[in-house]
């Protein structure tokens, strides 16, 4: 069996290390958070993992290593993990998808219930100790576009649908022929973007940030919006134009945004989405179920294994693409 | 065909007594809010309907009545529509389960993805300016107990067994030999309440108020209840002890409780439920869909028609036993 060197770039008293070197006992494991640690493994490591590092350290331990034959992100989003040398090596990169889709279609279905019942409403005449009865809407008959319906697209569509919901579903490639999915009534490519969302009343996007997808939420689309229309990000900040659904939120253009992602994180103080009574806030925090770190460093172990025993690796990244 | 006359309890300006005029537009129908209004007419009425009367304007009308053939309550409750001499006549009695289910399965649903997202949390730091991630839980794997396996427990169960929770369900007569349940893994007879709840993350109360379930969830249920436990009720306040209620809440024995219902409602000023952060309270407005008031008209009228023809009744209920 060829001998495997596994570089991590973590902080280096991370517990998951201690997790990962107990899975892996046989295998030697190189872990840090400096471009110095790995001066030594770099040019015989077989296989590199981001775990935590940035996007600098990845790039330069990237450019130290010589037989790579894998690369892993922890992440599922790839904004933070592709640089020109990875894109164009034959090195296959696969990442973390899979791992947070139950917690994010969690919360997506959450924040649904939160503004169909608005639970902002009843907190506050709970505070002002008043009784004020009022009418809340229904889930059932509603209808919810998934912008990105991948992994994460599809833990919502499981579901909302369930609730009575229809669910439509924009996808940058139209499913095949004769594909069908269980949850999604209809697809819509990027370019009918405008007619999907015009049809929604809750609008999840769960799409990775890519050149394509970057500002693909903006004014055009928060004007085709029914005034009564939710705005859900569970992918990455900068898909929605920042400024326009903030203009939209205070002008009450449409009713509200749950928000877990952001242009930049943490969202700095005095940030209009902090007074805004509209919008849920999450701190990028809606996956941080107790065990999803476990989870994470389990399935890099298993996906490890497949490599390990030849077998084809799962999320396997389409790195132009950039997911 | 017989002639029919239809006595309906309601305020005399209430809109949906149009729609009922309309819709049974070949029927006699008188309707008013005082005993008065039905002097002429009650001697030869066949069908009486408590669309919003007092319990006192009920019995004093249905004791005017000598000819009456079906007796019907807007409401699914009927805590406040049984009196000794209906529950000792031959006439039929049917509610309004079913119509208020749908809304109350997704309330129950919102309440536990509340707790499981800590929304509150997230609201109390958005208005301090504070980005704090913390971890947070998931529905999935968890277990919620149902107490009164009804049409709305029904309706919770279809909701949180998509999600990936555990249902268990109390009932009092277990069911048939052979009868399954598309979406309870496993029944419970009142007498074994205390196993059912000592399993269960969300324990949702969606039982009639009757001698037998008043007070059913008190000191020895709480206590035998997971310190992470969410108690949920959307059936009556009385079935669930206020008191110990109230101290499992303030001494943080229990997680929380999202209330619908109350022993008084409207909940009276000063109450301590309107202070507890760990209380998600609602004004028993969580069934008060845009259309819940046409929907209970219709499903009467419907029930007329059932009536008419001679066919079976929807929901006749079992006058002693309550429900």
């Amino acid at each position: 069996m060829r001998q495997e060197t596994i570089l991590v770039l973590a902080e280096p008293h991370d517990p998951q290390l201690q997790r990962l070197a107990k899975k892996l006992a046989d295998v030697k494991i190189v872990a840090g958070n400096s471009a110095d640690t790995f001066a030594q493994q770099a040019a015989n490591a077989t296989v590199l993992c981001n775990w935590s590092g940035s996007l600098e350290l990845f790039r330069k331990v990237f450019a130290m290593c010589l037989k790579l034959r894998w690369v892993h992100s922890r992440s599922a989003g790839l904004d933070q993990a592709l640089f020109p040398e990875l894109i164009l090596s034959a090195v296959p990169l696969t990442n973390g998808s899979g791992v947070f889709s139950p917690s994010l279609g969690e919360f997506a279905l959450g924040a649904i219930l939160y503004f169909a019942k608005d639970f902002r409403r009843l907190i506050q005449n709970q505070m002002a100790q008043n009784w004020e009865p009022f009418d809340v809407t229904m889930a059932e008959g509603k209808t919810v576009g998934i912008v990105g319906y991948g992994d994460i697209g599809k833990a919502v569509a499981a579901r909302a649908r369930p609730l009575g919901m229809q669910v439509l579903a924009l996808k940058r490639n139209a499913p095949e022929r004769g594909e069908t999915d269980p949850h999604a009534e209809q697809f819509f490519g990027p370019a009918q973007r405008i007619e999907m969302i015009s049809r929604s009343d809750y609008i999840v996007v769960a799409a990775p940030l890519t050149a394509e997808t970057r500002g693909m939420i903006g004014e055009a689309e928060f004007a085709a919006m029914k005034p009564t229309a939710v705005v859900i990000n569970v992918g990455r900040g900068p898909v929605i134009g920042e400024k326009a659904l903030v203009r939209a939120l205070s002008e009450r253009r449409i009713k509200g945004a749950a928000l877990d992602v952001f242009d930049h994180e943490p969202l700095p103080a005095g940030h209009p989405f902090y007074s805004l009574e509209n919008v849920l806030l999450s701190p990028h925090c809606a996956d941080h179920t107790p065990d999803w770190l476990d989870n994470a460093t389990d399935f890099f172990v298993e996906q490890f294994e497949r490599y390990r025993k030849g077998e084809a690796l799962w999320n396997v990244v389409d790195k132009k693409l950039g997911y």
